[in-house]
């Protein structure tokens, strides 16, 4: 039987994994990575260095793979997404198929947290439910941007004994979203704490949390909103890419 | 100054434990513990057991603290949390000002992560809001318990590109949720999945995740609510109290 291992690595501070995590990197003997776009190269180079700093004296090597990318445009969003798993799904299959022996250990190194907008695990679930190929899989856990932008503003994602709502930009400024009191927002790509009406609702906004460039910004939306706009988009243009969250919450 | 760390040391499995907060255990001079009810003797034991693995040459101590219970019965829940919170506020600023000189280190060992359904970030806020006593302080995201819930079934917890509500028992009964297709509840101390209408909704539960007395049960509410309703009430008779987590997924 071969063994596949999705590892959560934290998102941004090398020092957020945990101790399962490292346990995890010394069995895997084939680390498949597979990121894409314009943060590509950071992000391979820092699963490298998780590599090179914690596998003590198990030999590895790393497959990588043409990850697709997502058709931009005006295709829907959910049957881009469910096109690009589609084409995941073959590339994950090949990389199994190929780059592993029966009996060894493949690692997929996710970013973050596995369960939180990331496909690998339903991918996995989607190649075992298709019958495809056979293998047996764990998932370990890893720090979040959510936590890590929570922990660096010290502040509490939820008020007392209400919910918390995680979403995605898009969303947002769709309107799709439930009136609690705490809305997380993650990718999003166009501003879209511009569309909350009310200007007293507190936004705790961080980008590249965790890592040496983490910049923050609280305030009230009336207030910090323009400053957030400004700042993400210079940050956006000396990086070539961004990655922030932030927490809105309700007065 | 005095300065405060806030730790999450994860929901359950010692490994859940981070390198970041490894390296906040080690800065520390005086643990505060203040667990309370059923679970109290198995928590505290569980964090001197991580002190005593992971720290490896910096002295320290626990000053332990009688930790107020909440009110239960007829109060109304938000009020009897303020009042709880009030009462735990005037114990923490004893404990930092009777048991840490100045230019030392307090620690307090969170249960899964500090921004989750945890008061010790908000009453240290409002212990430099109040300006009683002066500190700095830090906080360390740990691994949560819907995380744990996640990895151990195997499951994402959002489905593509849609939102993902954490919320209560006490909610969930009350019908306070919104429609998103996937609700993480916290805090059930009655079964409120029995209020869920939709028999089809696939739920994903688990108590005592990553400890050695996990249980995991899944599938559609019509053909387990009953079997987890059964083993929930077995278990907590077992050990004395329970800790459970579920996922309810629209189908
Ligand atoms: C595809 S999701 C992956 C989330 C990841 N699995 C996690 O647990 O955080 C990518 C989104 O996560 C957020 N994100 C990830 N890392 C971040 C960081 N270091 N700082 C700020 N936001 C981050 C951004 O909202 C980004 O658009
Ligand atoms: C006061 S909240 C604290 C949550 C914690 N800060 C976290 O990050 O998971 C306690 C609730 O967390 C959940 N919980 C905590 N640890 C758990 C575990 N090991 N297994 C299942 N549920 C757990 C239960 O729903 C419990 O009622």
């Amino acid at each position: 039987m071969k063994r596949l291992l999705v590892i959560g690595i934290g998102a941004g501070n090398p020092d957020y994994i945990t101790m399962q995590a490292v346990k995890a990197l010394n069995r895997v003997d084939v680390f498949f990575l597979m990121d894409k776009g314009q943060s590509k190269d950071k992000l391979i180079d820092l699963r490298r260095d998780i590599c090179e700093r914690y596998i003590t004296d198990h030999p590895y090597r790393f497959a990588e793979a043409h990850s697709p990318e997502r058709e931009r445009g005006e295709v829907d969003y959910t049957t881009s997404v469910d096109d690009l798993n589609r084409a995941k799904q073959q590339t994950f299959e090949r990389l199994i198929d190929d780059e592993l022996a029966d009996g060894q250990c493949g690692g997929f190194l996710v970013w973050g947290d596995p369960a939180l907008y990331d496909s690998t695990v339903r991918i996995l679930q989607a190649i075992l439910a298709d019958g495809h190929c056979q293998f047996e899989f764990e998932v370990i856990p890893g720090i979040t941007s959510v936590q890590a932008l929570a922990a660096q503003h010290k502040v509490p994602l939820n008020t007392i004994g209400r919910s918390i709502e995680i979403t995605t930009g898009r969303r947002l400024a769709a309107g799709q979203v439930s009136d609690t009191d705490s809305l997380v927002v993650m990718l999003d790509a166009e501003d879209s704490y511009h569309h909350v009406a009310d200007p007293e609702t507190e936004i705790y906004w961080g980008a590249y949390l965790g890592t040496p460039d983490e910049i923050l910004i609280s305030g009230k939306l009336g207030e910090v909103a323009d400053e957030i706009e400004r700042v993400r988009k210079a940050a956006r243009l000396a990086h070539g890419w961004i990655m922030d969250t932030y927490l809105l919450r309700k007065p």
